[in-house]
């Protein structure tokens, strides 16, 4: 700015005698810096680079019993497909688009200290930060994949915007999960992961830690045997609202993003806390879930009043999709 | 043949005073003679071209007030985005895939002279026909769209094996309507159209007729309002089997194709014709379906003593997925 500083005053304070000639081409060379200048600092505010982050994780649920009709590798690895079919689904957009690779391997399910897939959820969360960081985006939307596809973009946002950086967990489960638990799904652990709870190998693979009192659950309504309990979510500290909470308005989610004092908000979206009466799309069915349009009003709420730089879509379980592809997999002129 | 006959004798009864340079000169002609004749028979064996053809076409179905909980027109175009989910579904090959233009304006839904779509399903058969004689392919494999994805390739091959094809129409319904029924759908009129029967400026446009007494429905159980009667069926002469009749083994469907004389099979496969209890894909949901397994090991018992070379995945209609693409699509980072 100096530069142009410089300019202006030379401009303005120029001698009358120098040539009309003179004078003109000063003119155009100041008006290209105010041009440039001005184009460069209205990029930075509406251009900023959103990634779309295509996460197939699978390894982090353990879900096969819970389909009887399908078989077990297929239901375990379904949420690859999920992730596939939701990445057609999705608007079309000319955001970057990055895919995390994942194994399809059953191996890469095996428990290792408590935790389903452990090595490869390992390796997948080191894969998937390099890629984020190579990019270096300033707003992430995720297509997963299980739930713990939400650990790695949302720590690396928490770095990025220190202590700036509110959580809505939109969720029918707490994910509050920890190693030890009798439930060994890692997608079960994704919310306490975020906070940086949890393997000491993993959590020390994220950038950043996010804080639990900064944190909120909407649409929680399932504590069980897989999940953890009341108890731990108070001890952890992390506030919840119920489905009916947020019901006829987002009143309820927007006071208390007020007391976080964040000026950001990233966004996770289990498809389980969505009314199974309306649509099964995950794997959790829990009734009485929140309406599809109720989910819509609450993010989009949301955005109206915080820079939301984190949005995770994640648990499809497409059904009926595995059971079709199965189906032309066995037939003529099809398989061939 | 006589050039190979010529010079074998040629080789044979050759001037043994004739050099032998010369005679090995005559042995090389004659083995790349001898040698293209037999890689050549052996392609048109083997490597005969399978066209795989993405035929999303929708207009023929009038099927909106059957889904009350999705917007009229997502149901309408639904079998597009079917089409859509069934080529990502489908079995990974080196087919030669081409897809027919099909519109998306509401528009092209309009019916004239007592059909769905009319000008639209002219347009789009034309071009159908176009681009499968551009290919000339010797069997087709078609992802629908509705039931009437079906005619063009069907007749084409009827067509192209004069007299020699049999029709297995796997359905719930009879799919026998005719312009004048109540119904408008042109999926309904889908197995009539391939007989040559309806309205002329469609049918006309169809390069061969398939024969009635050459075809039979499997999986038939659903007369109701919106299609052909029982009396029509009779007075077209098809046979038909309900899903009963096929559920233990495939040998009256065997026992049946034998009657007809025919050496190449065409089948279509419409979703509906599977029992809702165990997948609901289509947009019929008429219970006591066929089982998935059933219909896979009938098609598969047809290809074992058959040619089959046409098969048509018709009737997707993906509830689900409709439901959550118009979800996506009205949340921030994603619909930006």
């Amino acid at each position: 700015m100096r530069v142009y500083q410089y300019l202006c005053d030379l401009y303005i304070h120029s001698n009358f005698a120098l040539k009309m000639k003179h004078k003109f081409l000063l003119f155009v060379v100041l008006s290209l810096i105010i041009g440039t200048t001005y184009a460069k600092s209205n990029e930075m505010k509406t251009n900023s680079k959103t990634l779309r982050l295509i996460y197939p994780q699978w390894q982090g649920g353990v879900v096969a019993s819970w389909m009887p009709d399908i078989p077990a590798n297929d239901v375990s690895r379904g949420y690859f497909l999920g992730a596939q079919l939701l990445q057609v689904l999705a608007p079309e957009s000319k955001q970057q688009t990055v895919e995390v690779p994942i194994s399809l391997d059953m191996e890469s399910h095996k428990e290792e200290k408590g935790i389903s897939g452990y090595r490869a959820i390992i390796k997948q969360s080191k894969d998937a930060l390099d890629l984020i960081r190579r990019e270096n985006p300033d707003r992430i939307v995720t297509l997963g994949g299980e739930c713990s596809v939400s650990v790695v973009p949302f720590t690396y946002l928490a770095e990025k915007y220190p202590e700036d950086v509110a959580v809505v967990w939109i969720d029918a489960h707490p994910d509050l999960n920890l190693p030890g638990d009798s439930y060994t799904g890692y997608h079960a652990m994704a919310l306490t992961a975020c906070f940086g709870m949890g393997d000491k190998e993993i959590v020390d693979l994220f950038p950043a830690k996010l804080n639990p009192s900064k944190s909120i659950i909407v649409g929680l309504r399932a504590w069980n045997d897989t999940n953890a309990s009341k108890e731990r979510q108070e001890e952890i500290g992390v506030e919840s609202l119920s489905p009916a909470h947020v019901a006829q308005n987002s009143t309820a989610v927007l006071d208390w993003l007020k007391t976080t004092g964040a000026s950001k908000v990233v966004i996770h979206f289990d498809l389980d806390a969505l009314d199974p009466a309306e649509i099964i799309a995950a794997v959790g069915t829990d009734p009485d879930g929140l309406k599809i349009e109720t989910v819509v009003r609450v993010i989009n709420d949301i955005a109206k009043e915080y820079d939301v730089v984190g949005l995770t879509i994640a648990e499809p379980m497409p059904r009926v999709a595995i059971k079709i592809k199965n189906m032309l997999n066995q037939m003529p002129l099809l398989k061939e």
